[in-house]
């Protein structure tokens, strides 16, 4: 790899070694062959070295899923982009960030990049989604990290919006540096450069997905279920993720992996366990 | 069931219907069969009319995942603990909440409860856990929720303090009422209930897992995998779930799925993306 080959660079490495080129992994959850994939990869190489490595499979709806009941593979492959080394994994996104770091790259990375999702992951979609969930394992293990998703699911999407904010996010989080225990979770609306109303700091929508089983029955007579549902938005606030897309205006939401609600520890307190 | 019939109850079910018996979801992620659903089972029978729906095979690590591009089966299960209905279900610890409510029980029960797990879920381990996550779940869908964690991975571990715990939680929880948007990760230390020294509300403590992974050959000359690791904590304070946990305290974090870091909001506006 060339990693250890000292180039030029406008962006400073703020992780390991500043002289030298950022190391950027490249992750998602829809697969290593995925369009959202490739897309995500050509925007970050001309900030550094890439290295991808992502599920063997689509990993959607994944979570923070690792494995610990069954062993993982890692298979090399040939890449149609000048990376410096590409792998799919047998696992789920975040198995993929802990192989790269820790069997892959040997190091950990200045940047972890994951998606570009085909698909959103606003509001409450942020903890199911593998996307996120690899971003937040990139977070945890103290590396800047960014999700990117696209509110289109078709396969064959449109990602040249999506590569222009891709660049301009990237930029400004290798120059600024990331604060501390936070990832990015980028949605990006559908739609060509021109549709596209800029940037904006967000947070997280309040919502809920209504569930609906669709019940069917098998050759054998038993009955078997398929996880549906409709996205409920429960928050009048105008500062929302789902505001912003439904503006056509690309969400940023700064996630954080501390799950504590310190606002209601005094609540508790009250309750004399 | 019987959770349509009224009967007299000192616990206030705060969700749906005042005059009946609360209606308890009872989950894990350690499979429908383990040791630590049934003592958690026989502990929040008191409470109300109990119904289980567990995975049917182990699902630790599982994180948030849910089953999207696979079909689901639930199974009716005769169970030794008069519950009014038992279910194993083939998928994930959060699809195991959502079928029950959509599928099992038509309505949103009054108290979602997951454990007791075989192992700790404290500091970065909530995000890993399907335990927690099945609380979350709970969280998400505006019930009232626990994830209940031993510190002991046995599959024969001693449950007998961790009933005492859990009947004085889910007591409180169902006196007080949850906070909105909220679950409690419990995690209580291995011991008998004479050396468990408290309940403290405490906050994650920062920490990651510093992985290793052990590297094997399979019969045919490849490589694979298996995901090892240490913990390492990161954390100096002393109102931690893990400090709590080290002085054999039991440990109650209030948990939220906003993952929004509300504070870097405004450090990220100046990026003037």
């Amino acid at each position: 790899m060339s990693t250890d080959i000292c180039l030029h660079t406008p962006y400073v490495c703020r992780m390991n070694n500043d002289q030298k080129r950022p190391l950027i992994l490249v992750t998602n959850d829809d697969g290593v062959f995925s369009k959202g994939i490739l897309a995500l990869t050509e925007a970050v190489l001309p900030f550094g070295d890439v290295v991808v490595v992502a599920p063997d499979k689509p990993q959607s709806g994944m979570g923070h899923a690792v494995t610990i009941n069954n062993l993982l593979r890692l298979h090399p492959l040939k890449y149609d982009l000048p990376v410096s080394a590409a792998y799919s994994c047998s696992g789920t996104p975040v198995d993929c960030v802990k192989l790269a770091i820790y069997k892959v790259m040997h190091r950990k990375p200045d940047l972890v990049v994951s998606g570009i999702n085909h698909g959103s992951n606003s509001s409450i979609n942020v903890i199911y989604s593998g996307t996120m969930s690899a971003a937040m394992e990139g977070a945890v293990e103290g590396i800047p990290a960014i999700g990117f998703s696209l509110l289109d699911h078709s396969s064959d999407a449109d990602f040249e919006a999506s590569k222009q904010v891709v660049h301009k996010i990237v930029k400004a989080t290798l120059e600024n540096g990331m604060p501390e225990g936070i990832c990015l979770n980028v949605n990006i609306p559908k739609g060509s450069p021109s549709t596209i109303q800029g940037i904006r700091i967000c947070h997280q929508a309040k919502g809920y997905w209504e569930d609906n089983f669709d019940v069917r029955t098998d050759p054998h007579g038993k009955p078997y279920y398929w996880l549906t549902g409709e996205f409920k938005l429960m928050d009048e606030g105008l500062d929302t993720d789902e505001i912003a897309l439904a503006n056509n205006v690309v969400s940023v939401v700064p996630v954080h992996f501390d799950l504590t609600a310190y606002r209601t520890m005094d609540q508790l307190k009250k309750w004399n366990l």
